[in-house]
């Protein structure tokens, strides 16, 4: 399979070492030996590599202290790049085992603590478990989720972009004709088009519409939208490797009062959210700000999903608006902030936009318009 | 994200939990008491569910003996089709932690032997072990691979369509006009859609011309084609959920004796490959019937890859072509044969078909000429 050379961001062999002298900190600091990597966005984060994601393994291996290593199948070795020079290169045939050169590399695993990113496939974490005998495997998490989820001013700038084309798409959408008899598909496929015209790549969507709003996940299908459909749209892409993600709800013709209620409670919970917005408090406290005021109106039941999840390299990365989550929101953190209300058989609403959390509170990357939207 | 629906095949209840049924019976051989597999194709063709990859965990757990379960995020519920009905439903919420409904439906693991699917994330296989500690987590490629390695005759039909639309593209590429002063990513987005036009989904290609064409997996780039390139086509997509996987190389212009050569050495090493091609034989053979053909040329070390690699609802699945594989082959395996000798600052020359082994030897699902085309 060919690779997409988008993903990473057009910066030089100092950006990318900086982060890895970051990452080495942060495994002293928590008192691990070794942090492995394999193709995902952690990759392409440290090293700029995006790397082929399949049964043969890619991985790259950080010491606590000294230096980088990168296990890489030889016939894949041209295309690691810069990945190259930030990490000494080990590679391996087809008829060789992968796992005999983490070994040679990490030596006797005993006693030791390895950080396993989340995504490795397990078929290559039970065969390293096996073969490397006495280590204590733990989560990547706890440490690359620190340095992930703060975004710098070029990460800020690439979200911003994203989200600017995706907004615009929409205002261009929402004016240019009836979607009315047409399915769920085809204007999803409308949707997708104006937004990949503005150098959005892989976009991707729902278009759930009528009762299949009523579904957060709906998958869009030949449903024929109908006068009287609420109709949820939930989209975005990568630009320059960072993405959009926006959801907005319009109605087909004139809606009801319970519709024109239930909108304006979805805006007024997506309003509370960013208007909680500041460095230091928990996370979960994004969730409950936009849960209070849906149980107030007496639709607690009705919002079935966590209020918002971090937006980066990845549509769904840390941080997680979730109860139970006290981590303290910090500056440079970007999240989703996408209530919903879903009321199976009927409709549902959502609207999301990304949030950037600044010194002086929440800054909204998306501004297409959150007004009640009437088509045709 | 949306989900994508066409990837299941077109059968009823009973097609899937056969499989079900017949993973069970290979679990007790193997005297393991649980299969826990995520969002995959291994998911896909045990229950027809194309969950979603995400950090919301979907997990099938199977027991080697008595029913399966579902432990399935609330708001993805909606989608699982008929995978309810295989297994019992057990959804948890965005505040809930998935693991303790495992835990639920698993009990004490201790002493237990459980197989994980192979594309399972790591953090969902950590916290795993760290929650339900005692037992000993093996790799489920042994079991499930002897289940997707047979294709039934069903599957056969659609990888043959699939190879069939892929190769007609050929076919009219190939007449359609010079390629030489166009880049490689204007030429495969040309093959690209004539693919598309044939309903083939989810085309992907690599388009490597002149030195790079020496690089096995180039990623497809501005490179402009030129006259005296070589021009390696390595591209396919799903059709009905299978894969087609095919390559070509062309010549821009009139060869070298050197190309020439070596391009009939491949055609060559592609040809014994097949002819190898009979049930009971090591998977390994097929791969020496190829290398033996392109050492007694004298290219050895410029054939940097195995001989080939399953394909089915996955472009690269077992059973793998390569030196060190002992397993036999059987009946209803369908895999690539795709030899190529690459000289580096050269050219490279790579020819790739489908073959599926039946009773009396190896079968081509490709039919794309694989004369020497000469194109301008």
């Amino acid at each position: 399979m060919s690779q997409t050379k988008e993903h990473a961001l057009k910066a030089d062999i100092d950006y990318y070492q900086a982060r890895i002298s970051k990452a080495q900190a942060l495994l002293q600091e928590a008192g691990i030996d070794w942090l492995l990597v394999g193709p995902s966005a952690d990759l392409v984060y440290l090293t700029s590599f995006d790397a082929h994601l399949s049964e043969r393994l890619n991985l790259l291996i950080i010491t606590a202290e000294g230096s980088a290593s990168l296990v890489v199948p030889t016939l894949e070795s041209p295309l690691v790049g810069l990945a190259g020079e930030l990490a000494s290169m080990h590679t391996w045939d087809d008829h060789e085992n992968p796992v005999d050169l983490v070994k040679s590399i990490i030596g006797n695993a005993d006693g030791k603590k390895i950080a396993v990113g989340n995504q490795l496939w397990s078929a290559f974490l039970l065969r390293m478990q096996s073969e490397l005998p006495g280590g204590t495997w733990v989560e990547s998490v706890p440490v690359l989720r620190s340095l992930r989820m703060q975004k710098d001013a070029l990460e800020v700038e690439h979200l911003s972009r994203a989200a600017t084309r995706t907004d615009e798409a929409w205002e261009e959408f929402i004016v240019s004709g009836a979607i009315s008899g047409i399915t769920e598909s085809e204007a999803m496929g409308h949707l997708r088009a104006l937004t990949e015209k503005r150098g959005v790549k892989g976009v991707w969507g729902i278009c759930a519409s009528g009762p299949n709003s009523a579904s957060p996940h709906h998958g869009t299908g030949e449903r024929v939208i109908l006068p009287g459909d609420a109709v949820i749209f939930d989209w975005g892409g990568r630009y320059d490797g960072y993405f959009s993600d926006v959801t907005r709800t319009v109605h087909i013709g004139k809606p009801s009062e319970e519709f024109t209620n239930v909108y304006n409670i979805v805006r007024e919970a997506n309003q509370a959210t960013l208007d909680a917005v500041r460095p230091g408090v928990a996370l979960e406290s994004l969730d409950r700000a936009a849960r209070d005021v849906i149980t107030k109106a007496g639709y607690e039941k009705a919002f079935l999903h966590r209020v918002g999840h971090g937006l980066g390299m990845e549509v769904h990365e840390e941080p997680y608006l979730v109860e139970g989550n006290s981590m303290p929101l910090e500056v440079g953190m970007v999240f989703s902030d996408e209530p919903g209300i879903y009321l199976e058989g009927k409709f549902g609403v959502r609207i999301e936009d990304s949030v950037l959390c600044t010194e002086d509170g929440g800054k909204r990357l998306n501004e297409a318009t959150r007004d009640l939207i009437i088509m045709e």
